[in-house]
């Protein structure tokens, strides 16, 4: 940690502040110019509080130089977390493709879209059975009946389910789940990542709309801080300026990812763009920048889905997708 | 709401959507060009999901003519709603000083800090309990402990109290809160929305960080729709690609929001800017704006603040805030 | 086009209203609810300026139907655009690496690296003369000299050479160059364009730092309606929250681009995050989502550039670089 | 200036990268850690090259200290610089009000609007001759012939007139505006700033649409280069994610700049949102949060303008604003 000290700070504002620091364990390198004075802290700077040195009246600026998350940083941990559901496996060079529809809608459409994904080679079922929605009058999800229809998809077809929790109170409704999905809205519901680091079930965790990669590695190390290791996040896309479509999705984002933590990457390309046409050449585009999986929105009936249709799949759609899908994930290394 | 087709359109699929529209109760006027096929849809459209007909294959766009927003939207109910707490008022020419620390630290903090905010004219006290930190490394807040002290300092001084809530679990501790603040990261915490929409306590809505305008309302109206009509909106600054402050004031949204809604509007100059020494310009461009109120973080020791020190005012900075709040406010009409 | 009309609008305001249409050759749609009042307007409505429109005091709001860009517009010129420099095609099928050093340096500098870039497959040569650097302070480029160099070296490899130009004065020191840039600052240099339309060469258009796909279409349309055809667009990173890279590539404006217009559409990874080391997982990707091309800052000295040195491969990198996506180009069915 | 090395670099190239800055004249502050070593530059760090240092293989990040701007920068020009205008000052403690057209349409146009505008208080007139717009198909400006009637309704009114350019080409013409504007698309129109830094005319300098305070500052630092110190920054609002108005004005700006810098800063509230009926509230922030001035666009008919008519005044709200602008200038301690 850096700390930068105002041009006319008083002399005895930074030795008292220094004084602390010393007594906190660090150790103190000073660098003093004509326009400048600066100190380095060295130590474990982590349980040093940002604001808190920054609120000095001696202090104009303080940086960090070294990360504030440990457990998802890959400098601690350098080899890849392959993230193991139910023996299908996501990261350190396996690839996985995670299908279905945005919210189950019955029986019969969960079992179907179940069966057609399976058939076209996804790994794992994604369905939602509680649903953020931003206008109170659209479909909220079928709930607590749309999990037990995930449950008997899942037997009728042996695939894992991913689906999306939106509260505590809700957690032990999801203990039969496969992987439980933290949606975009939530990336930073704290008291929610709290709960989920105490599970020992994988978490796939949605970037926020606006969230850096950093706050959003934060939030991973919130869930891996209480215990829980097995995080896959998902890239879906971020607010810009832009309008011609939903999200901007934020390909660089895969690299950088890759070399910050070792963490398993995935991408959903349906969210990032809403338009069902744009799903392809951003799949085969998160494939080539090096993800480890795809998490993708298919419906039999996609114009008359209770929600997102326009960026649903057709199974037929998917299935094309699939055969693109496998031969890049070979070309690009990856093992479907 | 307005439907435009695309070029090569199949005219059954259109007749097929049409019959749809019509059976819903809507009624349909045609408009066709040579390169354009539109129809707009007049009735009640706030049943009609909009990704729905997107997803249809004849459709190009689908756009909103109406806000999807009914209880908040000025239009159905054009006076101004004036939110009253204890006797204390806000909106409808009252204007209100939400004053106080970022968290609640001790018994001796949160009262002397009560106390300086009272006599400097401050109506409401605030103070955190429940903290949302980007790190699970940093402190959490005092949780029950600090409710029971922001009791304590309602007692000593007769402020009412607005403090923040996380989770739908902790409602039964927020019985005798006297506002229910939402922060900007459960700005679409859905769940919890609906649940305070049960309450009949009045809830500080502050916006999201990248949330539109638009998106703002429907959340205010997640609360409405529950019965609880006494929402009352904090602009807290939003997410840009500026980096030398924490985050942009959007001084547009008070006119912008007292045009579309009759909820009052208060600003929260402390978070916007991040910098303790913005705060009195900012604060002064609210009052300017047509803001009903301000919310403004005081501490008795910023450098010793366990959270946001950085933009706390001292007590002695807050009394010369006053001041000039008190006499801007009445410069620009407004009842302190 | 369609307007919206206030809901207390005076008649007489809208009958004037749409006389006025009507008197431009426009015929009028009208939609009449209980809360709405919309016309839909029939024509050519491109001569309309939308803002004339908006500043009735009768209109809510107005929304272009038809897009704004006529020459640009693939729904009027389906067939891709083949540009071809010398030679070398881009787009419609064939694939091009242009390659280069941010900044022409010395004779030595560029002939090295033009031959080197050469070798490993590259088919025009970059390099900047004129450079826009955000500070005064800093390095401007070499300009009528560094034009001269690039001559030399395009005589001595034959590789077309492409370089920017910042100033309409200018214009006839770029006689002898191959493609004309124009940079993402001087996207909306309006009068540049214009003279830029009035040349028959070929011109690669950068997108502005925060330019939506429809501006940057309209810049293109600004050369186009000049006479100029002959537009390649170039995607490089557009500005964001997102902080851990100098840019946000936005991926998605490929598909895009390709379902807007007939433009080739390549892709400057080198830019868009200004790290040396994301360019290759960026420029599988570009290739993945469907690019025509890519432009890659290749330096023989990196550490020692005069600017950009961060974002820069060296010969042996980029050779590497290459020979991924030659293999990469044939998996996605282009011609290299 | 801060230079932080990877964990695994090698020792040679940091000693040999510290050669190279001693050899530069600047001397070095060492500061080793378990995980971190960083070096602090002492002295004249302007003539370092981030990107240089940047690209060094054995360099993880660099970070300035001070700012790059050495002209603009209030650290070594404490005193506000006040513009004077043939007599209109703007700046330290003066506050003016620039009105007029978004263009200059006709003889009678201007002079009305001149003539009104100067009743009303406004102390500068503006006036577009040439127009910077989206669409090649828009009115482009009267261009020479419209600077010939802001002269003819500067001899009418005695006002000083402020007008756009756009070109380098253009300055001859310009020899007799007295304050010459650069717009927000060309604020990184390097060659112009330059050509500008050489006359001897005051400059306003609007904000581009996504630039950072710092970028725009840079600008400022061209102009300034060049021996020109009569700068006076616009802002006009920022691209964000926002759609409900045609930017984000950013209020914070306004006491950022005045920290940073002693040049003057007026605001744009007519561009900024791009609806007439907020230009007041906008105004009133504006000058609440410490603005020297206002620019704002007044026409005679709003509903006929020839561009940007949607936010323009009539001359009759432009005189209650004028009045309201008076009184709140007088509040804040603003010469009018």
């Amino acid at each position: 940690m850096i700390v930068i000290f105002k041009q006319n700070a008083n002399q005895k504002d930074i030795e008292s502040l220094c004084r602390g620091f010393e007594a906190n364990g660090l150790s103190i390198h000073e660098s003093k110019g004509a326009h400048t004075h600066i100190i380095g802290l060295v130590g474990d700077t982590s349980s040093v509080d940002i604001d808190w040195v920054r609120a000095n009246s001696a202090v104009e600026d303080v940086r960090r130089v070294s990360e504030p998350y440990k457990q998802a940083n890959r400098k601690f941990h350098p080899e890849d977390t392959v993230v193991d559901v139910c023996g299908r496996k996501i990261g350190g060079g396996h690839f996985a493709v995670i299908a279905g529809p945005c919210s189950v809608e019955s029986e019969a459409q969960i079992i179907d879209v179940a069966k057609a994904v399976q058939k076209s080679g996804a790994s794992l079922l994604r369905g939602g059975a509680f649903k953020p929605r931003t206008s109170p009058y659209a479909f909220q999800g079928m709930r607590a009946e749309g999990l037990e229809l995930l449950r008997e998809a899942r037997e009728a077809t042996g695939m894992p389910i991913v689906t999306e929790i939106m509260n505590t109170e809700h957690i032990p409704m999801f203990e039969d789940v496969d992987v439980i999905q933290v949606g975009a809205r939530n990336m930073q519901n704290f008291e929610l990542l709290k709960e989920l680091g105490r599970l020992d079930k994988p978490i796939l965790l949605k970037r926020g709309l606006s969230a850096t990669i950093e706050e959003w590695l934060m939030s991973a190390e919130y869930i891996m801080a209480g215990g829980n290791k097995n995080v896959i996040l998902c890239e879906r896309g971020i607010r810009t300026f832009e309008t011609s479509m939903r999200n901007t999705l934020d390909i660089s984002a895969i690299p950088m990812l890759k070399s910050k933590t070792h963490l398993p990457v995935v991408v959903d390309p349906s969210h990032a763009a809403g338009i069902a046409w744009m799903v392809e050449p951003l799949a085969m585009a998160a494939v080539a920048a090096g993800a480890d999986g795809l998490m993708v929105e298919v419906h039999n009936d996609p114009a008359h889905a209770k929600c997102d249709g326009a960026q649903s799949l057709t199974p037929e759609a998917f299935d094309d997708l699939m055969q693109k899908v496998r031969s890049a994930a070979a070309f690009f290394h990856k093992v479907l």
